[in-house]
């Protein structure tokens, strides 16, 4: 930690931090410069978690110097984490292709569906039962029942399922059904949310929140792992900024950060990042070309009467189009994705 | 609704829409322009909630002319509301004044910064016993010793308390100590808490989320109030934008908007809005004379060994001098505060 | 200057870095942490200006502590500048308030909005003769008529004048007939133009722009002062966030933060922020409360029929109200603004 | 135009505004709705640029239906433009690859890293010799000897130029010698500067402003082309967001809304987006996949000793490794790239 004086800094207000830097067992060093007067702390930060040093007469600036993450950091776990779900091995050289429906709706929707995703090569399917919507009018999920229609599409294709968690109450039904527990954007800290799914060993899909920056991030995905479940999937699904001319601005700057940052894998939703389906396709093509570890991809057959999201849903037949591009780019960046296949 | 339609769509694409609007009951009317066709949906667009319009064929962009909240809206409910908490009705001519530590402590530090508090002009007892906080490695609050603590100071000062929920599963606890629920920022959209606190009969201060637009805020709102408790205030407590100099950017330019669109009061929150407690008494003001209906402040007898955010809390001293200003600026623009008192 | 190394730095990365800072006569320090090596560099940070140490490998941070900017810090020059431009020192005591219309359009319009203006405290006349418009379509301004105008309402009433300069070539023109030259948001980094009006000694109102930090707000200024001119004013007229219900976000938050970080006086302009004229008075009344030296707000005797921005624009009858309150709320805050006086 | 009245809205401000749109020759619709009454104004929204509708009692809310611009429009001119700048047709099948220093320092340096790229595949030379910088005390580039020194690497290479023209009164000088004139970021709404410009025929590699939004981007593109010059190639260089680990937030999501909304080439910049060399390659490998027509990439021999941006600049053998992978992404997505070549 640097603790950077201000130009009316005393001595004694000096002597002041230094005593307090030692309270916590850490040991400051002072620079007097021609301007400023910096006090230098070495150590681990973390020891003045609790340390309100800005608010100390004479500071004028703190900035922490390592990252307040741990188990999430590459410092400390220099390898890639994989996460194997069975059909694909998250964050190998195989890419996580998971697609489906926004929201499950009924038996025959979302067994179409998966049979259809599943053939043009994916391998995880997604499906809300429980959907987070911003107006309470709107379609709320299947709830239970939902989770059962996902079951019975995973018998009938094999296809391990990702869905929503919304409540932590809801945990420990949805991960009887679920192989992937999704976390969603406005719960990207939703602390109590995410100590429960962190008491799971079941992988957690991590999105990002709205206004997140990378670091409160990953100590999101910290709280996760310091709960003991260390299989934490990153989702970068668009942040907010000033433009509005797409539904959210999918960040793809931060594959490369987040790979440098963290072992974690990062996987992408160009669907909600743009919010309409013929922006899709490019997005998805961009981010494997950045070298993202997976997409994760709403896919519907009817758009036009999807019960939520159907303005950003892409039909089967666009998938299939879309996967063909991205089996040839996953290839030029050291990626393969699986072949297509055909469920009987 | 306004359905603008782009160059290419054909008579098929318009009476494919016609026909989609006339099956929910609504009732289109084609303008055919010069360069673009238009589509108004007269009626209630709440009907068109669930259909995708945007992906139909040939449709370019989608405009929403009535609000999609209804409750919270001063359109039909134009009067004020006023909610009435005992020491004051917040939304009235008198300004709630909440001030308090950002978490309870101990016994001695909440009673002490509870009768300082009262003594300058606050109205109510804010202090946190569960704590959301970015890192699961900093401290997360006393919880349910908190409260009995709050208790106390209520007690001995008879200010009313407002104090955060984070999980659904708290809220009864929670409501059994608390005269006003806090929803936090990070939990804006968490809609199992909020319907949560909807079925509860409780005031609830309601957090704007740091990427929240003004009818996602209001549409949070309504999730509480069609729960059918509809005492709900706002708080602006900061926005994330570019700028770093302030932790967030308090967003007071929000107040006259809210007041046009919603008829619930409104609270400012300066401490979290800037982070530096220096900062505190210029926003304060500011929001006053702007027509907040109230602010939230932290006040810390000692910020230097606060427990949690001590780099933003005023002591009392400062809170005295600032109270002083209030009071002044409250007159001006047609409000007022309690006279300062002394506690037994 | 601080360089935080990564876990990979070698100790030949080290010495390389040491060289480095050596070559431009600065003093490194060495600090060996647990978890981070780090560099502090004590002297002037600007002689590292264009060393590009982040390229350096083993470098993962680099961290400036000193200001970029020194004739623009408080550091350098501890008090107030104050600008006196004859009808008010501006920085001082008294508030600066500059209204009028946005653009200049007729000798009566500009003289009838003069007096009116000046006739409830007004103390300098704002009036644009040459337009930026986001559209080549819109009205682009009088020009060289439109200063002739405001010379005309200067000599009917006595206020001097405020006016935009667009154009390198025009700094020469426009310095002719303005008492402060105004550099408008999108031209806040228009170096050559900054550097022009640098040149001149003419008072400069410095606006910021849309998506600038404080820091670059300031180094702006810098421009400016370097040229020899000291007299910069800066104005605030709204960031731009995520937020689409006010036209841009007026940040309040920046009059404490640019108080602290330059002597250098401040002054808000409402009517762009919010783009509406029904939000310009409760946002005038905030800046005063937050310690603005000035207020620069359109005021338009017919905002219907006005060529340019009569959305955002006041009548004269709203000015009046407003300075009532603006006159009460500047008093409690230590301020002050002329009386209303009557023009001959 | 479709103008949404309030509740408060009586008959007599509907006459009001149904006269006024009638007086400036188009036609109104009123549609009373259940809660709101719409007013809808067929033919051409230019007609009501200068008619502060949002001014007019009654009036909640105004919106544009019609774009505002025309020459840049799709709508207008659905083909792409192809620019012919004799090495490259840009916004055909073949890529524009521009690649070089981002100042140029001496002869040896451009003539140099103008070889090494030509060899890998660029096929325009990038350089400048007016910089702008944030600050006054950094390097501001060579002036007209730069531009010397760009021509004799021309020379050398055949290699057409692009380079930034900062000052409306450095247009004739700089287009003497530039074969594609550059305005940069913070120079998107110099109007003079966009003005001056237009009055050429050289093409304008117009980049996009750091807030700008797409509509007004288009519209400085409009300004350059109401001056009669067409040649107009838009460049997306990083947009400012609330993430600070990359310097700016690269949009590639306004890849497919450009080439939605115009018919203007389409060229990305990886190095200022990102601000760090070591990001580059991934983002322009995604900048590619998504559908981009060029690349304008910072490279340097020696980054170490750049003399500007040398933290974002890449060496000549990272070019050659990134264009291998270009070369491939492109034959995916239907584009190619020169052969590498050898420069005698």
């Amino acid at each position: 930690m640097i603790i950077v004086l201000n130009r009316d800094a005393t001595q004694q207000d000096i002597d002041h931090i230094i005593t307090k830097v030692k309270e916590v067992g850490l040991e400051p060093h002072v620079s007097v410069g021609v301007e400023k007067t910096i006090i230098g702390v070495v150590g681990d930060d973390d020891k003045m978690i609790n340390v309100p040093v800005e608010s100390f007469k004479g500071v004028e600036q703190v900035i922490r110097v390592t990252k307040p993450y741990k188990l999430a950091s590459r410092d400390f776990h220099p390898h890639n984490t994989i996460i194997d779900i069975g059909t694909v091995r998250i964050g190998s050289e195989e890419l996580a292709i998971m697609a489906g429906p926004c929201s499950v709706e009924t038996r025959e929707q979302i067994t179409l569906i998966a049979k259809e995703v599943k053939k043009y090569g994916a391998n995880v399917l997604r499906g809300g039962a429980f959907k987070p919507r911003t107006s309470p009018y709107s379609f709320q999920g299947l709830g239970k029942e939902g989770l059962e229609l996902l079951k019975y599409a995973k018998e009938q294709t094999g296809l391990p399922i990702v869905t929503e968690v919304l409540d932590p109450r809801d945990v420990e039904l949805v991960e009887s059904y679920a192989d992937i527990l999704q976390i969603g954007t406005r719960n990207a800290q939703n602390f109590p949310l995410l100590k429960e799914v962190g008491r799971t060993r079941k992988p957690v899909l991590l999105k990002r929140g709205l206004a997140m920056r990378v670091d409160e991030w990953l100590l999101s995905a910290e709280y996760i792992m310091s709960g003991g479940n260390y299989n934490v999937i990153l989702c970068e699904r668009g942040i907010r900024t000033f433009e509005t001319a797409t539904r959210n601005t999918l960040d793809i700057n931060i594959i490369p950060v987040l790979k440098e940052r963290t072992h974690l894998p990062v996987v992408i939703d160009p669907s909600h990042a743009t919010g309409k389906a013929k922006y899709v396709p490019s997005m998805a093509l961009a981010a494997v070309a950045a070298g993202a570890d997976g997409l994760i991809i709403e896919v519907h057959n009817d758009p036009e009467n999807a019960w939520s999201d159907g303005d950003q849903s892409i039909t089967p037949e666009q998938f299939r189009d879309l996967m063909i591009k991205i089996r040839e780019i996953a290839q030029i960046v050291g990626r393969k994705i699986p072949e297509p296949s055909s469920v009987a």
